[in-house]
Parts: structure tokens; C-alpha cells; sequence
């Protein structure tokens, strides 16, 4: 019996979605790869794309953009929890909460692309509602005729947002949308294994993808980065990180063995959107890690991962630290949904094995000779 | 590349808390057999050793017991949320929602025993307080000195409940309170896999327990034993069934390949507790449907599983057949959170593979050209 500890290397089934080639650095979502989705598409049009295997025309694309324009404003229950929510609550806490609630009160069928296109639509409002909510300030409801990044922007601040900003939101939400059999896709498709609920299996991805380990470190880089402050103090700080035994944060990613293409798709967004002295810090903190990691680990090199940059890119746009892994789920509710809906369409309940190595054979002894 | 689809027969890791012998029917927590713990134990005592890896002397047992009692009662955030549900919600929605508020708001550190303990403790005020509420009738408190069994249906009904239904409860709790790496656990574990936290992955146990291929089941069982409605018009119904090719609810199981230690268990409760033509009428359909699947299905004999007894006992107890399932996650939680602590002691992020069925090398074309 072999143990795979982590499911690394295992197969959990087939999938048309998303191809991860680790070796080489490349990722393609329905065979496009991500610098031609980034580099001319809308948000809309990749979420068509992963959700239905094909890039719409200009009817389905504009169809699309209609239901998410109905299916952007949250339901009063929705609303009114968010109201209720402690404000020191975790983004990732209030949003799980927030689409759990969504699920509840309505006849819920099989996971379905009504439920994929909802959930989707309504991410980036409850982030938004909750973000002002906490600070006191009243939510804004989405308005029609802006894109989904534009949109995001403008709930959250109320103003027109510029479109450098919008174009780098827009990118970003392209770029994280999908990414394989990642721990919270996987989550997601296991509940829906059961013949559960779309909401149920978005609720369990939430949670999932708050782990450090997952979604949880885009905003440690950015804390990283301030804390180190000057590009002189990188190479001392680092080095003293690592002697400390302590992990440098946006390094390294388990699939990639080169440069993660969503790396450098960020860098060069972040270099349009953000401050001139800070992208020089992230610059040459990246130059520094990888060469401290290098000597560290000589048989592998490590590069900056996805949460790297996009920590420089999503505080460039102008979103507090806590917001990032909200806003990844902005994006990933797309391929999550797009999971759950292949999981379903041909679906066989996920149920792993372990290998018992716990005590055998005991006996029960009266509790008063214990 | 071998393909293990549901991850059949793939050993996700090393346990020490529960081990199934599929061949054999036999059931055993932290080495001691579930016969020999339902016979004699308290829930309380088991939850110990799920949790803990021994049976707890009688000081741990007071302890345990003490802090059952202070953590019963559910806070503000989450009393408002349960009279804010919707009515209509399905009380496992409601449950996950719940479960996901109690996690909001409060510093949140590694998942630890606290939390289990909290998890557990309140889960059955939870359902209580939304049955009650629902029904348009106030909540009622938890009871201190009350065992956790009673204090469940005392919180569901208001009565001081009588002996005979607190025991079968009892034994209901423990039967289900573990089952290796099933759906709901195997959630648990990836969502705590990522260093996220114990409300995130029992809120996404939640969710899986909700589909009908893994804990949704019981109810369907009690709709079916109502529909025969006599001993004499089991064959005909079950036969029309099958010709039909629907499943018959409540018979066989992707782990056992002879009886179900716990189905043989409850249908001993379910004789002290059941009303006594329904109990005839069960045991009629119980032995019409082995008859009958063993003919369909020659090569493997089909037996009932813990959902078919489940629904009598649980229905002999006085519950509603909604409340089937979100009983199952008051029992099931303990298994659920000792895994989370197993996990978390010596983790490995869960992220398994796929094998790539898509399209490869598509070029994007403009949208005027699709």
C-alpha cells in the first residue's frame, strides 16, 4: 500500500479545463494560454470560456454581461448578515458566511450555471459591502454598463475608476480565474461529489483557499515588502529571515520548476500601476530571494509565485492587504464554478482511504479503573 | 498515468482514529470495537477518545462534561443569524451557515481543541434553535448537568426527554460520531490542509454531508418506509422500483462488502424505541430489498447501510425527518473535528492532479471572426 501524503502526483481524475505544465512554465485554460487571455480579453469572455470550453461571439458575450448585470446585487438576507457580521471579522470569513447565506431559503438543484454565473456576479459585491460596512461607510450597489473589474472598483470606492486600474484588475482576475486541481477547486469538487450544493461547494472553497498555504499570503508579501522598506536593507533582512529558519513569503510554488507565467504577466502589470520606488523594492527583493534561495536549496530553484506580484498589483489598484485573498476568490469563483459543474457532469464520489496505524484489539476497562 | 477516479482505493495518508474492515463488518475507534462502545459508553466519554486517543479516567470524563456545559449556549451573532434565516432553509444551509458565523469575529489561531469542543457542543443547540425558531417558537437554552444526548432533545422539545429515547440517542451519537476518510472528513481535511482554520473546514464538512450520496439519505428512507406503508406491499413497491431503475434508499456501501456493524446496532436500538408495526414493516423492507438487490446484482450482496436504521431510530426519537442529516453533523462533528487536529499535527497540503482531456494550441480570434 503506498501512501501518497498530500495526494501529490495522484491523479483525481480526468479534466478539460486546465493545463498546468509546470516544467516548462505554462498555463492554458480550454487550450488558450494565459498571455493571450491576459493580453486582449475581458474578464467576461474567459469566465465564458471556462465555464462553457469556448470564447463566446459577440451575442453570447453580451448575453453574459446582461446576467451578470441582473445577478451583481445581493439579496436582502445577504445584506442584512453582512450588517450583522462582527467588523474584526477575516474578509474570507464574512465572504464564506455570506455565500453560505446565499444558499439558503432557495430551491437549490443540482449544481447548474445559473448558481456558477450568481455566485460569480455577486463575489465582488459582498466583498465590497462588507469592506465599507466595517468602515462605516454605506455600501454601493453595482451599476450597470461597467465591467466586472470596473465594477469592483467602483463598489469599493465609489468613484469612476481610472482604467489603468481597471485594466489591471481586469488582468488579474484573468490570470487567477483557474489553476487545476489547486486545494480549493479540490474542496470544492469533493463536496459537490456528495451531490451537494453549488453554494455548499463554493462555501468549502472559501474556506479552503483562506489557508496560508493556498490564498492566505498576498498580503504577508506586502507586508514583507514594507518591512523591508529600502532595496539597500533587502539583502540583510532576507538573509536574516532564512537564518532564522523562517519562510520568505512569495517564493516557490508546488507545480512550477520555472518562472510561474502569472509572475510575470503581474510584474509587468504592476509596472503600469505602481509606484515607481516601490516596484523597485519588489524588484530587487525577488532579484535577492531567488539568489538566497538558491544557495539555500541548490537542486531547485525557486521563483516568485503568483502571490508575489499580486500583492504589488492589488495594493497598486488601491485594495487594503486584507481584501487580496478576497479578491482572489473574485476571480477563482470562476474556475471553481467551472469545476464543480464538470465534476457533476459526470460525477463519482470522492472518497480516499487511509492507512490505519492507531492501536488495535483494546478493551473496555470500567471508568473507575482507568 | 493511472487514473483513480473518486480516489478509490488511494490512501490519502496514515490515520491513528478509526479503522474500517470493509470485509469483515467491523468498525473500530482508536482501537476499541463500536459494539463494545455503544454498549456501555457516553457519547462524552467517546468524543474523549476520539479526540484525545484514550478513554478519559473519570476527572478527564468531569472535565470534558464541564466544558460541554459552558460552551453549549450559542452566541448573539449567531442567534440573530438563525432568526434571520430563511424558513424555508434546509437545516444543513442553515447549519453551514452557522457554523461559518460562530467562526467570524474572533481571533482565530491553528485549529485546536477548543474549537472542537466548541464545534461540537453547540451544534445541537444550533439545531435546535433553528427548529424551534422556524416553527415560529422560541429557542430554548441549553440545561447544564443534562447529558449532551438529553440536552439535545430537551432543547428540541422543551420536556424533560424520558431514558429509553436519551439512551437510543446516546448509542445514535456515538454509531456515527466516525468513518475513517469519508466525503464530509476528506473536505475537512483539505480545507485544514492549508493552514485555514477549524470553522472553515467544518462549515465545508457541512456541505458535503448535505448531498444525498453521503449524508442526505436517512430522510429519503423514512419517505420510503411511509410510501409502502404495510409489510404486504413491500415486494410490489420495491420491485416496481427497481424496474423502474431507481436506487432503493437506504441499501448497500462503498466501504462494507458484508453487514454494517452500525445498521446492525441500530436495529437493536430501533426495537426498544420504535413503534411496533413500523418496526415490522422496516424489518419486512430490510429483508425484501437484500432479497431483491442480491437477484439484480448476483456478484455483490447488498446489505442495509447506517441510513436505513438511522431514519427508524432517529424517527422513534421524535425527530422531524429534516433533522436527520444536520443529527448526523451533531454526531459526525467530533470525528470531523479530531481529524482537522490530526491533519493539522503532521500536515501536507492536499492538492492532487489531473490528467488534461482539453483542447491544446487554440488561438484567440477576434471576437467579430468567432
Amino acid at each position: 500500500m503506498t501512501v501518497a501524503k498530500g495526494l501529490e502526483g495522484v491523479v483525481v481524475g480526468t479534466s478539460g479545463i486546465c493545463l498546468i505544465e509546470g516544467n516548462v512554465g505554462r498555463l492554458t485554460y480550454r487550450g488558450y494560454d494565459i498571455h493571450d487571455l491576459t493580453s486582449s480579453l475581458s474578464f467576461e469572455e474567459v469566465a465564458y470560456l471556462l465555464w462553457n470550453g469556448d470564447l463566446p461571439n459577440q451575442r453570447q458575450l453580451d448575453e453574459l454581461k446582461g446576467r451578470l448585470d441582473q445577478e451583481r446585487a445581493i439579496p436582502a438576507k445577504v445584506k442584512t448578515a453582512i450588517r450583522n457580521l462582527p467588523v474584526s471579522s477575516n474578509t474570507l470569513d464574512a465572504l464564506r458566511t455570506a455565500v453560505s447565506i446565499l444558499g439558503t431559503g432557495i430551491p437549490i438543484e443540482k449544481p447548474n450555471m445559473d448558481d456558477a454565473i450568481s455566485i460569480a456576479a455577486k463575489i465582488p459585491t459582498i466583498n465590497a459591502a462588507f469592506d465599507r460596512t466595517r468602515k462605516g461607510e454605506e455600501p454601493i450597489d453595482p451599476r450597470n454598463g461597467l465591467n466586472h473589474a470596473a465594477n469592483y472598483i467602483y463598489m469599493l470606492t465609489g468613484r469612476e475608476p481610472d482604467p489603468v486600474k481597471v485594466d489591471a484588475m481586469n488582468k488579474y482576475l484573468i490570470l487567477l480565474a483557474d489553476h487545476g486541481m489547486n486545494s480549493s477547486t479540490f474542496a470544492a469538487r469533493v463536496v459537490a461529489s456528495t451531490w451537494s450544493d453549488m453554494y455548499s461547494a463554493i462555501t468549502a472553497a472559501i474556506g479552503a483557499l483562506k489557508g496560508p498555504l493556498h490564498g492566505g499570503a498576498p498580503a504577508p508579501v506586502l507586508q514583507m515588502l514594507k518591512d523591508i522598506g529600502k532595496s539597500e536593507r533587502a539583502e540583510a533582512w532576507m538573509s536574516n529571515e532564512l537564518k532564522a529558519g523562517r519562510r520568505l513569503m512569495g517564493f516557490g510554488h508546488r507545480v512550477y520548476r520555472t518562472v510561474d507565467p502569472r509572475a510575470e504577466i503581474l510584474r509587468e502589470i504592476a509596472s503600469k500601476t505602481a509606484d515607481k520606488n516601490f516596484l523597485e523594492l519588489a524588484r530587487k527583493v525577488e532579484e535577492t530571494g531567488i539568489r538566497l534561495l538558491q544557495v539555500q536549496q541548490p537542486d531547485r530553484k525557486l521563483y516568485t509565485n503568483v502571490e508575489f506580484y499580486s500583492a504589488v498589483v492589488l495594493d497598486s489598484v488601491g485594495l487594503p492587504p486584507d481584501l487580496f485573498t478576497a479578491t482572489f476568490a473574485a476571480s477563482r469563483s470562476v474556475g471553481w464554478t467551472a469545476n464543480v459543474l464538470e465534476q457533476v457532469a459526470n460525477n463519482r464520489l470522492i472518497r480516499p482511504e487511509t492507512e490505519y496505524t492507531g492501536p488495535r484489539n483494546r478493551k473496555v476497562i470500567p471508568i473507575e479503573k482507568r
